[in-house]
C-alpha cells in the first residue's frame, strides 16, 4: 500500500481538517476495497441527511486527533 | 479553496462553539458539495429529531476540541 | 445574540451537568432556529426512547467538556 | 432540586460505574420530566438490543469521564 | 453486587481490551437486569451487522479509558 | 487466545491506523465468534452506506487511542 498518512502535523488548522476527512474516507476504502461499490454508495449518503451527518462525526472525531498532535497550532498565533 | 479555519481560537466560550457550529456545516458541505442538493436537504434534517440530536453530536464533538484549544477558556476568568 | 456561555466554570459537578444540557439544548436551536417547529419536535423525542439516548449521549459530550474544564472539581474536595 | 452529584470522586472503578451509569439516567429524566411516560418507555429500550447498546454507550462517555476525574483511581494501587 | 471491576490496571494492551469487552457487557446488564431477556436479545444483535458495529463503538470507547488509565503500557517498552 | 495486541506503539502514523481498523474487527470476532456468521454479514455492512460510516467512527476512536499512545508520531519529525 501507497504511504497516504505519513505525518499527523499539518500547517494550519484547516489543513487538519481536510486530513480528517480523508481519513474518515480510508476507513471507508477499507471496509470496502471494490471502488466500484464504493462509487455506487457514495449518492447513496451524499443525498441523504442521516448518513451526510454521520460522516462529519467521524470527520469530527478524526480532527479531534490530528487538532491534539498539532497542539491545537497554538504555535501559530 | 478559501480559508475558512484560520485558528481555532476564539476570545469566548460562546464564540468556540459557534466556531463548533460551523465546523460541522463544513463537513457537510465537503461531502455532499452540490449546494442545491444541501438545499433540499436542509428542511428534512432541520424538522426531523434524530437528525437535529445527531447534527447537536457533531458539535458537542466539535465542542471539545476547541475548547480544549483554547484551555477552556481559564485566562477568562 | 445575547450572551448564553459566558464561562464554563461552574461551582459544583451537578451545576456543570446542567450547563452540560443547556449547552445540548442550543445546538439544536441554531440548526432549528424556528421555536415553533421545535414545540412541535420536543414530544416526539421526549416519548421516544432512541431520541431520549441519543440527547443522553450529546449531554455526556458536553459534560466531559465541563468537567476538564472545571478540572473536575478537585478544588471542592 | 435535590443534590444528586456533589462529587465525581469515589473509592473505587466500580462505584464510579455505577456512578456514570447514575448520570446516563439523570439526561433521560431532564428531557423527559414525566415519571409515568418514562415507565412507559422503560420496558421498550430494555427490551431491544439497539436501545440497550445505545445506552451502553452514554455510560461509556461518563465513565470515561468519571475515570479522569479520579486519575484512573491509580492510588488505588 | 459482587466486585467486578477493581481496577482498570491490566498486564498487557489485549488484557485492556477484553477488561474493556466486559465493561461493555456489564451496562447492558445494569439496564436489562433480566438474564433470560438479555438471553433472548443475543441473538439478535449477534447476527445484526448494524448492532455488531454499535457494540464494537462501545468496547472502543471503554478501550480509551483503560489505555489511559494504563499509561498505553508505555513501561511495557 | 493468541496474543493479537501485544503494544499500541507503531512506527508511523499509517500503521497505527491499520492497527486501530484490526480493532475495531476483534471487537466483532469478540461478540459473534461464529465465522461463518460474520462471514454472512459482512457483504451487508460492506454495501450498506450507513454501516460502512459507522465503521468508520469505531475505527476514528481507536486511532485517537493509538495516536494519544504514540505522542502522535511527534519524534518522527
Amino acid at each position: 500500500m501507497t504511504i497516504w498518512l505519513p505525518t499527523l502535523m499539518t500547517a494550519t488548522p484547516q489543513d487538519g481538517y481536510e486530513l480528517a476527512v480523508k481519513m474518515a474516507r480510508v476507513a471507508i476504502r477499507m471496509t470496502q476495497p471494490d471502488a466500484e461499490v464504493r462509487d455506487r454508495l457514495r449518492p447513496v449518503y451524499a443525498e441523504n441527511a442521516d448518513a451526510l451527518i454521520a460522516s462529519s462525526q467521524v470527520v469530527a472525531t478524526h480532527f479531534a486527533t490530528v487538532a491534539a498532535a498539532n497542539d491545537y497550532w497554538r504555535d501559530n498565533r
